[in-house]
């Protein structure tokens, strides 16, 4: 039974003349209920005796007592009184879950990536390659240069300079057909797909994903609360006749024409035209990842979908963040006319935009020349890489393990030719020091494809070769460990 | 009525022999409509027709049919039978509106921001004070001495060293209580507000925010679909009272203690008493803008609310791109640790994370002292110039407008005393070359506070002095021609 404070027992300050009764009487509670002269779970005296008590009527107490009540400062209940309102238990919050919507299957569970990387770790350049010397003088100049306007600057798609050279790189480089003013600089493709789903998704809405997709796409689509529709890649890239007949009317779909994440292959011009097809019909955006386009090393690059797209169906997202280091969080969506708009009066809310010197000198980086012979260079090296990885798992991995054919990008797959899952893989490798992501954590609704991530382009050829001598052991030995168990 | 095509004007290519005959007439007819050789709204020939001609059964052709219009190909009507499927008449997309949620009465709409900024921009700081030379060589040094490992850092909580600076800066500076491991990077306020909203409210929750108030937060809040509760805020800060009988039971409320934006004033002690106990009794969190809490020109700094909560109900937010300048893009979360790894998982659906060399950069910039050094100056050039600003009103604006008393950040308000509503005050001031922002743009629910945002911390004496005379002749010829017309 809480304790009762009786009407003596409540110190109420001075009345002055001038301030309205009950205003004063409900001042003087709260007062004492915020000071806590008057304790959580305190019985109040009953209206009448506070009012005899304190030469009011008892109208007033009892409506300023409900007035507390609506403030949440009292409880009360018929037959039981009134009492100050008790304050919750916990002395501390518990962790806060993240809300339905959010609580994906990270595609990434149970992974850490350390510092340095080991092979084969397939997100990384070749950070040793990059030309820090001549990034830190063009950065130094800019600083030395630098005036009140650098300081201020604030120009929603972020820096002309950097928009300027970007849409003639692009343009050289992948095929991309836009101009300046249709560039829209972000920290990189995951914010472009946040932003993308937040402005072109409204929950329930369906949207095309690869099966299996990029895990960042899924979640930036989900997040908006987007009903995902799987659609199996094959050897052509997505199919198109699959995600017609699965959501002919989906509102967008996510793509890697160049190099599908996680398979690597390359979507072929008959898919292109078919799916360009499709976004016309259904009133569609493509959006598409050029994440690593840049890396091919046979034949031509294949330019980008955009260029194909004669309707302002396509929309380009990109990064340096691989191309160039981690650290930078530089990207770039390439929106048709039509979008530029929304997307800078949305952007607004989210994060105003990004600016910064980074942008100017990488401006500079690409004006000057550095970044085309920094590609040419590390293609030339990521080939190599490549080369190794490929030729030597044929003399460690016969029968364990084939690596595809395909050769461009950062990464490729091995698929696994021992029969066992992708993931026992993954954790048989993990045992031996070997970095991999299993195949089948980026599936969204397919069966395994029983194969893993290898990123080469980080490793020298020397690391490669140890690396799949180590992988060699860790599948036989879990192997043998599966036959004998 | 559209062309009809006959059976044998279909040129189908050769069937070879080991593939199905559906398979193989499925394939011709859609790449005949992928190579626009059948052209939109082409009438095919009857099913019995095509069968008979190409030797199959109707049935397979019924079937290809049944299946190229699920794929969206064809369409087809009883009575008037099959043809391609027409493509929307749209040359170009028209512009895409933003959705619905994200449609806002903006508070800066018909306002432009050209530079240099004019007497009396409300929102950058004096960008001529700051030290570019030790930036500029703090930044070089950090260039010269860059190895591999900054080029891939990618804490998602963002740089140790600036979150362990800046720990010990907000608590000598601002009274904050936290670890470096409670702090999180990112681009400033806007981004802050963004992911908290949208980790925090469900669509539908109530939110409490100050009337009149940041529209960067309220754009926030409604983009996570929160019912917004205007608050109304007086002399000592937000009315807990009201708020407590709108919503007592609303997710969260946005806060700005030190200097309310845009009113100016201080939240009392009472009523921070008195908000940490409704946050508490509601299970609500409290987001604490300290958007220019370092500037206060008379009596102590006031610590941040979060420094009396002793129940994990606060959570800060803040920025450098308004304290040093606007193209730094960083600001801070100061989380309670119940919160930290729900906005961490979140955070790298959005955008990963902040890093960046800006990061190691500013660290230092506080490490070495030049931080407090830059403030404690500009707080000294603030005060004398809001001086200026109070005192020269006096004699140019007597009876037209006069300058709120209280003393800190780097605007205040002028009150209009002419009978003009804000926003007329606003044009005609603009009319005369003077940049000032309506109080009405920040109301929510109330009614025009009858005055206009005046920005002194960027503009010399002489400029402030110069742009009162401005402002005089505009309020007195726009009254005159108020009471004429």
């Amino acid at each position: 039974m809480p304790k009762s404070v009786s009407s003596s027992e409540i110190a109420l300050g001075d009345r002055p003349k001038q301030i309205q009764l009950s205003r004063w009487l409900y001042r003087q509670l709260r007062q004492a209920i915020l000071d806590g002269r008057l304790k959580p779970g305190a019985r109040l005296p009953a209206s009448r005796d506070l009012a005899k008590h304190n030469k009011l009527s008892r109208g007033t107490v009892v409506a300023v007592f409900e007035q507390l009540q609506s403030e949440g400062f009292l409880s009360s209940k018929v037959g039981a009184g009134t009492w100050v309102a008790e304050l919750p238990e916990a002395p501390l919050r518990k962790k806060i879950p993240l809300p339905e919507v959010l609580r994906l299957p990270s595609a990434l569970q149970g992974l850490s990536f350390p510092h340095p990387g080991r092979p084969f770790r397939s997100h990384e350049p070749a950070l040793s390659e990059f030309p820090i010397e001549i990034w830190s003088r063009l950065a130094g100049r800019r600083w030395r240069g630098a005036t009140v306007s650098v300081l201020g600057q604030s120009d929603p798609r972020g820096h002309r300079a950097l928009r300027n050279a970007l849409a003639e790189y692009l343009a050289l480089s992948r095929g991309v057909n836009c101009s300046a003013d249709q560039i829209v600089i972000v920290s990189g493709v995951q914010q472009a797909l946040d932003l993308l789903a937040r402005i072109l998704v409204r929950p329930g809405d369906p949207v095309w994903i690869e099966d299996p997709g990029y895990f960042g796409a899924l979640i930036a689509f989900k997040n908006a609360g987007a009903k995902i529709v799987p659609v199996p890649v094959d050897k052509d890239g997505i199919s198109v006749a699959a995600g017609r007949r699965r959501a002919f009317h989906a509102k967008c779909a996510y793509l890697t024409p160049a190099h599908q994440f996680p398979l690597g292959v390359a979507m072929s011009l008959e898919r292109r035209h078919e799916i360009l097809l499709w976004a016309q019909q259904a009133g569609a955006f493509l959006i598409e990842d050029d994440y690593d386009g840049e890396y091919r090393f046979t034949g031509q690059r294949i330019p980008v979908l955009q260029s194909l797209d004669k309707r302002e169906n396509v929309i380009v997202v990109g990064s340096f963040n691989k191309l160039l280091f981690p650290s930078l969080r530089l990207g770039y969506i390439v929106l048709p006319s039509c979008l530029v708009d929304t997307v800078l009066a949305f952007r607004f809310g989210v994060d105003l935009n990004t600016v910064g010197l980074e942008q100017a000198v990488l401006a500079e980086f690409i004006v000057e020349g550095h970044m085309m012979r920094y590609i040419r260079r590390t293609c030339e090296l990521y080939a190599r890489r490549l080369s190794a990885l490929q030729e030597e798992s044929r003399r460690y991995l016969d029968g364990l393990l084939e690596v595809s054919p395909i050769r461009a990008g950062l990464y490729t797959v091995g698929y696994l030719r021992n029969g066992m899952t992708s993931r026992q893989a993954e954790i048989a490798a993990a045992g031996h020091g070997i970095e991999t992501m299993a195949l089948d954590r980026f599936m969204l609704e397919r069966a395994d494809l029983h194969g893993v991530l290898l990123g080469f382009a980080a490793f020298k050829e020397a690391r490669i070769r140890s690396g799949l001598e180590h992988l060699a052991i860790a599948l036989e030995r879990a192997l043998k460990n599966t036959r004998v168990g």
